[in-house]
């Protein structure tokens, strides 16, 4: 069964620890999908609930000394019921005290996956991306950084940007799908980190075709809302994402994916 | 005077305590509806701000226990003005923590209505709804469900789901309006617990009518959203149920409601 | 340049410590207009992020002593920076707790610009709005009011309404462009506030240009939000409104603007 159909008959939960901005919309866009979003924001009510758990995202997008210890707690009790986490590390490449706790959660923690941008990720390997010139735009160095990033952490990587990359164990695809609509919208990056999370556990042993699906259902859900009417103005385009989420298949997926092996 | 048209009148302030995740789709619910909600978080504020509402609302979705002593602070300033307070007790069933933070208000705070659906109802009277097979679609059930929390708490019950129910002084009645779409949009259930906050204070000599008023508004308007262009895809959907919440009438709840009673 | 290209050029980091009501519609308004806002929560990711930021926004919408310590902060970081920030004293009228933490911020902290409604501005200069009978629609009150505050703290000044006024250095003009539906959506006045936030610090040489354009743009964007297909419907609105932001041009400010000068 593809990873789509195994999302939308299993419904997971997933917990997601994520920036107040983004709250609303990373719900709506899971349901949209068929996932099944909690917020939970307190250790006692995570350990009541992460064991029902699919999947763990911690987005640290409003980062206090507070929020770092909840995802610390949150982590720890991931672990413990065999919950996969996903780290969205947030502008880490702007803040020292945004590294400063990604890099404890990567050191100390179990997380399965990192998403990111290119920048954010560049931050994490300890390039400094904007000053060489690498973009979102430069497919070679995507998917490079990708593998970087794969091999510094031995995790899957996901770094996404006009040009999206995967890297799961060596293993690099570089995706081309996506609208440039998707940043006039504020969180569309916090939902993709969500949209992982609800993907990866769904079948461990075949993380790799998950995180492809789940990025091409996401981007060609991005093409179509863009084609609605007035799909190019933001306000318009956010509904229509929403709504596209929700009617993405299998089908559009092998229809318009563009998925190239990156050597 | 109908409910509907007293609210609009007095345009009630309602304090709102809830989510994170649904603050906003909540504010804007009830502005469209005609109350005028704040969210206030802090006890200085609330002792400020309380005295001149006419309702509060208590939702627990992310709960904290910071958020737990809010509650608590919240429930005394609203005793003191005789302020009803209306309790959603999100996800009781599915947390230990969850329910030992709603026993604890129920049992030591003066709640004036519950609102929750059939799980979390039935988390309260200690019946597993999931194990005995009571969904929202069972008529008889719902109905008993609101009945029997109504004799436990002695207060005004209102179970939400396909089908409704609301339980005031062992009077009962069901509500077959609505639409399939809410449980697509995150915060339906929790925007009905604000809108009957907003409700339950406007004729304290008539509760009965005024929550049938607000369960039918909101339903009604929910059927409206559904029937207009794309209103089957959620994006659409949330945007059309505000829309709908802003134009449904008097004539409008007549011409289409759906009750029965409950014996 | 105009303002408004300015500001698409710059694309200045705005942050805002803004209510969790209205964070993503926010973000999304300026985000539309062509500024880059982030809402930061934390006196160490402050401080490595104003040093880059065009503006700071304090709102205090949902406040609480945590919320009013990190105002300090904040303000205490962008004064070291040179960042102008502006603060929007949400229900400052109606709440004494409210009132106390804005006069402390206005007294001890350097503000460039308060944003707020007549009431808000009403309170600050000791005038109880509600008993005089002034009302937004008033606009010869409207400026007088802006020209006292402006008086009082010597600063910029912008009082939000039917009718809005701007006082700077004890000039005073008022705008007559707007929309009866803004005050249907929640947050149209805190993205306001935002939007202040985001043109204050384009040209220190011109600031009452740059306040004037801000609200132009804003207002005739609302004005076409309005003329949009069920813009007169407030879900509908909210998404218009957002389009109508992206789209607005200098030339729709030439074309529709009503400012008139006070005397």
């Amino acid at each position: 069964m593809s990873s789509l159909k195994l999302l939308k008959e299993k419904a997971p939960l997933v917990i997601c620890i994520t920036n107040d901005v983004v709250k609303n919309f990373t719900a709506n866009g899971l349901v949209a999908l068929g996932a099944s979003p909690a917020m939970s924001e307190f250790k006692d009510d995570l350990e009541d609930l992460l064991k029902y758990a699919g999947g763990l995202l911690i987005n640290i997008g409003t980062l206090t000394n507070d929020n770092w210890q909840l995802y610390r707690d949150a982590l720890i009790i991931a672990e413990k019921y065999n919950v996969p986490a996903v780290l969205d590390p947030v502008a880490c490449g702007a803040s020292a005290y945004r590294k400063r706790v990604v890099d404890d959660l990567l050191e100390n923690y179990k997380i399965s996956a990192i998403r990111g941008n290119a920048g954010e990720i560049g931050s994490l390997v300890g390039l400094d991306i904007a000053s060489k010139g690498v973009d979102s735009a430069n497919v070679d160095n995507i998917g490079e950084l990708a593998l970087i990033a794969n091999k510094k952490y031995n995790i899957p990587i996901v770094v996404t940007g006009e040009v999206d990359a995967i890297a799961v164990a060596g293993e690099v695809i570089t995706i081309h799908n996506g609208s440039s609509m998707m940043p006039k919208v504020i969180g569309t990056g916090c939902l993709l980190g969500a949209v992982v999370a609800s993907f990866i556990g769904l079948d461990k042993d075949n993380v790799f075709k998950s995180l492809e699906t789940s990025l091409l259902a996401y981007n060609i859900a991005g093409e179509f809302a863009e084609k609605r009417p007035n799909g190019h103005l933001p306000g318009t385009y956010k509904v229509e994402f929403i709504n596209s989420l929700y009617e993405v298949t299998d089908g559009d997926i092998s229809l318009h994916k563009k998925v190239k092996n990156y050597v």
